[in-house]
């Protein structure tokens, strides 16, 4: 049984994957933006809570550099060395403890990991305020993740070194997002000029709650910041109530044009981006939407539309879509590292 | 109602502490403290297990060498390169876990942390020796917090690289010892004076109980260390039954004057340090002093007096007090950082 | 009770174990094992998994480059650096994760653990091909431990950097049986030659399970390709069906001469390596040999024999061993981390 498995993927070499193609994207974005480093000096020594804090300058720039980290790995120096930081994940996630702890380290810096609420001084009963006033002491930056919205306020309260918000209970989830606009810019480069043609404007489908995932939550913020680009926002969710309340208003005074259906396939055919996401963080545990909004190599995409999705993945996203172009969520998730070291170290970077 | 949240805070650049008396008070400390590191050298190569481990003498060079650390971080080397600490927290702890990894890693060392007893041979019965033995291979330090007294002292008879211990059951916790009594000499430099002028002898009350706090068991050996300091050392517990057996006597032979009082108020009014601690570790858990023992900003509290608490804190020891010159214990916090750096750093010198 | 404690081990410094004999031996093995580097260049960008994948020279330039390692420490550069690893354990053990880590670390490397599979997306249903998708953006190694056989493989159909199977279910653990093959070489280094007398070969005595037990099946595997030195293979189980299908005519045919026997006294005299492991991992758990298969001082051993035990062990291996010369294990357990050096830094190497 086992001799059998002993195939050809153990007796050659593991195959590299050819990213010139990739490269060649990456940098026809660089060569797009223009840069202009004093908008990332605007985060230097900053608390990252959410997409609010950012202006459409400052996304530019983070892409431009993490493009430019991601282009010229063998580039990289180690400007965080003898840096601390400390991963505080009280609502357990591996995917995005280790996407920030890689960036870390592949910038030079230490990290120091709590991955288990109950070995902290909180399950004593110690408050946030106390244990922000622990981490001054021994890191440079803190990046959080907590059930609760208000967690990471309540921090800030005490802290003196900058945190980053990793996902406050509902709330927001600021760095995914940027990976998120950071994934639809080196699609097609020439969405950051903000001059853009009418002809060149997007279609953006959300299958999502806006009012109930943290993820599409700080997306829709980003976008606002991006509203020329976008032609409409489709919100597909068959629920009524799907805003919370002054959300939609808050979006729309910004020029975006936000629509919504309850059919996954009514407009699917005109998307240009789809993102999916079927996982709701609720107080301190999570619900999928239940529902039959999946999509897979036989749903009804336009021909040249990417697919978005902040992983991990249930069966709302069928494997079947991993080898045709829509997928753009493999592409996402490995520019989320490049993105973070961008934001990283731009967080330490003293003007 | 998360748009109000977008505050000053997150608008401005995170305040930096003005820090500049504390350097000041620093370097009075350091040049009061006469160089003499050949009593560090008698740390090399050595297991940290108890006060009794210490002298007079070694004591102040490790807070010297401390508060050099703390007042020059900049000129940090990193002495640690291509060293490994293994903290092995079989009695979970973030705080003092954290406290002891950043130590490592600001002198340029990596680290391997053990956080979950339930994923390690002792699950399946494996011996503290044996485990001592493996440690022997895969680091060049250990620190470890356990809820047995003995294990300490088990792993030692297997072990050929330094043990450090962060807290043995109800015995000791050395190193949050020392980071106290480094609290104390950086308030009053004066006070590491062999000559001392009997005015400037300092009336010491501690809120616990010494037979039952690892922490406090550990400070009284310190004090012991030092008496010629301390006025008077005032007890202060409702209950009758506090010493351990010898454990008074031991402490008065070497010239502490021990006095107990059952109320807070009573002689809080004259005393220069007050410690405080409400958690009592008896065997695999934890209970709180069940009383009102408790120090708040309306507590009669002597006009310069500090306040040391090793944390996590409880109601014990209130918020209020927090931005009064009485908070000593973030100092103390902070301290214990450096304090971890100078005994690491000592026990891998090699003379 | 505790002054007592404050004993020798605490007054003195810590004892240096001499290992210039040590030293002698493992000089004897470098220059018994010809060098052919390139025969490590075979493993270069390759996954580890299965024993079958080396060969009688792969295996010997990997001892001879381990004992390099561990003869020459103070050579040691940092061909890792900037290089980061993921310790995968979703089966907990921390014997084995700290061994790769410290390897790794050694080496200059960075690290990022995973020790509980609840905190991770597979808890939230993720594959583990999408898993491994994440692992090619974070790391430039991967170790796994999983309790499922196929795990290993599954990830493999999505990887692009090297895995390394730590123990996959009852199936195999090559790098623990590499660390055995290194044991017996050291003690030994005339048994790496192909043209070994007859009085030189060696009778190998194995109480355990091949069938259950995946450091044993390994061990057979690597044993095969070194049939030239074994005279005979003794099976050591008082059960009748220990193989797996085909497992012994597989093993047989490389010219291993295989017997069992019910008894561990009947053959023991005659054994010049015994190879004692009591824990068989069945699904998601473990089990014990449930008989009296035990090794102590009292056991009718061969003068100059060796026990080897992929350790933690129970009560199969008694502790009065252990100051005895048949104590190898000990020395296996050291030497796996330098094998664990010489195997992931030639994954990486570049030809």
């Amino acid at each position: 049984m086992v001799t059998e498995k002993l195939d050809i993927r153990l007796r050659n070499p593991i195959p590299i994957k050819d990213s010139s193609l990739h490269v060649t994207k990456l940098k026809k974005l660089i060569t797009t933006i223009e840069e202009h480093p004093d908008h990332l000096l605007g985060l230097s020594n900053r608390h990252v809570v959410s997409a609010r804090q950012f202006t459409t300058e400052s996304v530019l720039q983070l892409i431009r550099l993490a493009a430019n980290y991601e282009s010229f790995p063998l580039f990289l120096s180690r400007p965080l060395a003898g840096k601390i930081l400390i991963t505080a994940f009280y609502e357990p996630s591996t995917r995005t403890r280790l996407s920030f702890e890689s960036a870390w380290q592949q910038l030079g810096g230490d990290i120091m990991s709590i991955t288990d609420p109950a070995t902290t001084g909180m399950a004593k009963g110690e408050s946030l305020e106390d244990i922000a006033e622990m981490f001054n002491n021994y890191c440079d930056v803190v990046v959080l993740r907590d059930t609760h919205e208000d967690s990471v306020y309540r921090m800030i309260n005490s802290l003196i070194v900058p945190i980053v918000n990793a996902g406050n209970g509902i709330d927001e989830h600021p760095t995914q997002a940027l990976a998120d606009m950071y994934a639809i810019f080196r699609w097609r480069p020439i969405l950051t000029r903000l001059n853009l043609p009418e002809e060149q404007k997007i279609k953006v489908g959300i299958i999502g709650n806006p009012s109930q995932m943290r993820t599409v939550r700080s997306l829709l913020l980003f976008f606002s910041l991006f509203s020329y680009m976008v032609k409409e926002i489709v919100i597909i969710n068959p629920d009524n109530d799907i805003f919370s309340e002054g959300q939609r208003e808050e979006l729309e005074s910004s020029g975006l044009y936000i629509t919504k259906t309850g059919s996954i396939t009514e407009r699917l055919r005109e998307l240009d981006v789809i993102y999916i996401n079927s996982i709701a963080w609720i107080g301190d545990t999570y619900e999928r939407l239940t529902s039959d909004l999946k999509l897979s190599k036989d749903s009804p995409l336009k021909p040249d539309s990417i697919i978005l999705h902040p992983l991990a993945r249930g069966k709302e996203l069928d494997v079947s879509l991993d080898k045709t172009p829509h997928n753009w969520y493999f592409i996402q998730a490995r520019g989320a590292l490049f993105l973070r070291m961008a934001l990283l170290n731009s967080l330490l970077k003293t003007p």
